[in-house]
């Protein structure tokens, strides 16, 4: 969990959560499934894309690669 | 600095890094004046352009709105 964040450090944080849960949905994946495809914890996951994870580059890219997507795409608003 | 990290980690990093060295000075910015303008400090900024921090969102999205640029561009090939 990232403790004392500003509202607006609060507010990227959900933004990329969402970016990243509307395209595991687009996939059709769950949590888990993208958990297990990532190796990637899936309470990790869940707490991203809560935005209560400051994910950084490595972990991007994981998620990136198992979504077959482009890294900026978690960031487009 | 980040430890025992993979090969490929090791590279993914360093690409990062490296694109963010070539925004830097195609704005004609030196470490230390992006250091001065993002908040960061200089060390830091030199770990990320070394591919020695595993830099994440919130720093990145510092880095990207400081240089006026999209986030994606640190990953783009």
């Amino acid at each position: 969990m990232e403790t004392n964040l500003s509202p607006e450090q609060q507010r990227d944080l959900q933004a990329f959560g969402k970016r990243l849960a509307v395209i595991r949905k687009s996939r059709g994946w769950s949590q888990e499934k993208l958990a297990l495809e990532s190796g990637l914890a899936r309470s990790y996951l869940g707490g991203v894309e809560r935005g209560q994870r400051n994910i950084a580059v490595l972990n991007i890219l994981k998620l990136a690669r198992t979504l077959e997507c482009d890294p900026g795409a978690f960031f487009q608003t």
